[in-house]
């Protein structure tokens, strides 16, 4: 099965590239797992009208987390909207959670507890239950693991594969913020090292600061596509960035896509950060990421309901130019969208 | 809901104790959440004639495993077998499982593609699909988190609750090899640690050792019950030992139980090097812990089923002596069964 016996560095595949290697030698023997590997959550067929959705999402501090910055109840509420998008990703409705925790012996009980309060808080914004989970002692730090399990009819189902020529490609909420609320509160903690007695200036950034420590998954859009009798003929949410995930449905789908750099909705406390910190507004909103957006292609018929619709932008459309992601600029100059992601396994 | 702002300790709950206490915060929205927090996994109501059963087990190096004498393909293995195992334990079958990795840049591709040449291995034995997962770095050393889907048919669920006095109590396999194995497997590192020119001798000790290493879930018994048409009024699976286990039991159930010493079966080479290591082999098999077998209750109606199978232990009975769990002596005296479980949080 693995014969080379070389040494081969896992930043030189990256996460995608690893999870597609490792995947390739696995294969499915029950006819009940309808969709493994390779979409924002599993799909099991339990024999009803419904199929089943199964995903897990872990986070370690020191790689995804910064307690430094990170209020812990701030950080439970995360974990489990973080999670609960993958399931919003299929079109879906979560129900139950288990949450795995690593804690090392410097948390206290009533650590674990401010941790367990933004839990139970996310769990009653999306009216799951906690259903279950496992709690460990770590060698170092603390890790979140969180499963989610949820439901959608067979015939509303959303995966990253669908989109065909011309459907429109549309984004909920706005992009990039998530991002420069990491750079502000990163900023700041560095001044704080140097100045201790500096108290961190947050005012003015309060929407952006939010949208990296308390973001939430968009269980709402689920409910408004459904109103709206739209089911996409792909989804996926925004976690690793517009770009990687454009990548992903153009590559799960066999199209390209044509976006519209004056179409990216940014909100005007990022675009000012993105400007101050020398960088550019759309290159943010392209490989922020975290922003837990739903990014989804709808038939062209549905062109007037998701115009009008404040929570969606029509960023641009799906092309039969496969794997050409462009990105196209107000004079009609474009450029490729490179997929960034993140690449954890990177120095 | 936290108001107590001092410092308490997680060691001084444990973690049966910590998980209570959290557990207590919430409560259950959704109907299709039949069971949640308190059994080997939570059971979910899709609408069929099955449950969905679903359970998550974490492993952090150091803590769970060490890699200097645990080979990765073993410990991609036992990740899968021990979360398979809370399955059994409901008297259920493994469909999916989801992996999440995290990994410190210590390890290799290659090193990566051992560990799930193990897990391929566990998916095989237990006809699961690897459905999905995530893969991320760790600030250090390795965790492996298995989440498990499976289901039951609703009139053969197992829960921990269940057991009626007079029925027999019984265990699968033996009792106390891991335990033993993990002992051997100890003081063989620590001569090559002082001696890097010994090599570590493992000859005579392969049972145990395998027991350690290489963990099965019990799915064979659950076969076996459905072939014998017997459904345990109670069963839970031996991960942190008998003793803990029996407290599990007899909390739930409502119930005490009387377990015969001379009944515990223990395998020789266990008995061997417990004397060896002036344990005494009862205790061993009491608080050994992860053997993984299965530990249910029947009715006395299936004592002459249970009797002659070569898998199974009759090791006492259920009293209605509530909270007594007495370990019976051949003499006739009797002590106290006190739970240890793993008590990861202390010092």
């Amino acid at each position: 099965m693995f014969e080379n016996k070389e040494r081969t560095e896992l930043g030189d595949l990256g996460e995608f590239g690893l999870i597609n290697h490792l995947a390739s030698f696995f294969e499915n023997k029950n006819a009940s797992t309808v969709m493994g590997i390779g979409d924002d959550a599993a799909v099991i067929d339990n024999g009803g009208s419904d199929y089943g959705l199964l995903t897990v999402d872990a986070m370690f501090e020191g790689i995804h987390f910064d307690l430094s910055f990170h209020p812990l109840k701030h950080l439970g509420y995360k974990a489990v909207a973080t999670a609960v998008s993958d399931i919003c990703a299929m079109n879906g409705t979560p129900t139950q959670i288990l949450v795995s925790l690593g804690l090392s012996n410097r948390f206290s009980l009533e650590a674990v507890e401010e941790l367990y309060a933004g839990i139970r808080l996310a769990c009653d914004k999306y009216s799951v239950d906690l259903a279950g989970g496992d709690t460990t002692s770590s060698p170092r730090g603390l890790s979140l693991t969180v499963t989610v399990y949820g439901h959608v009819a067979k015939d509303k189902i959303c995966k990253r594969s669908g989109a065909q020529e011309h459907d429109l490609l549309v984004v909920s909420g706005d992009l990039g913020s998530a991002y420069m609320g990491l750079q502000i509160l990163e900023r700041e903690k560095k001044v704080f090292m140097e100045q201790p007695n500096m108290q961190p200036d947050l005012s003015g950034h309060e929407y952006i600061v939010g949208r990296q420590l308390r973001p939430d998954a968009r269980m709402d859009v689920v409910q408004t596509l459904a109103e709206l009798g739209i089911v996409p003929s792909s989804m996926i949410d925004i976690s690793d960035g517009l770009a990687s995930e454009i990548h992903h449905l153009g590559m799960h789908s066999g199209c390209g896509f044509d976006v519209y750099d004056e179409k990216l909705p940014i909100d005007p406390q990022a675009v000012t950060q993105a400007l101050n910190f020398d960088l550019n507004p759309s290159v943010v909103a392209l490989n922020g990421g975290e922003d837990y957006e739903l990014l989804f292609t709808v038939a062209q018929e549905h062109y007037d309901k998701i115009k009008s619709h404040p929570d969606f932008t029509i960023i641009g459309h799906a092309t039969a130019n496969k794997g050409a992601y462009r990105l196209i600029g107000k004079s009609g100059a474009s450029f490729d969208i490179k997929a960034q992601g993140w690449q954890h396994f990177k120095g």
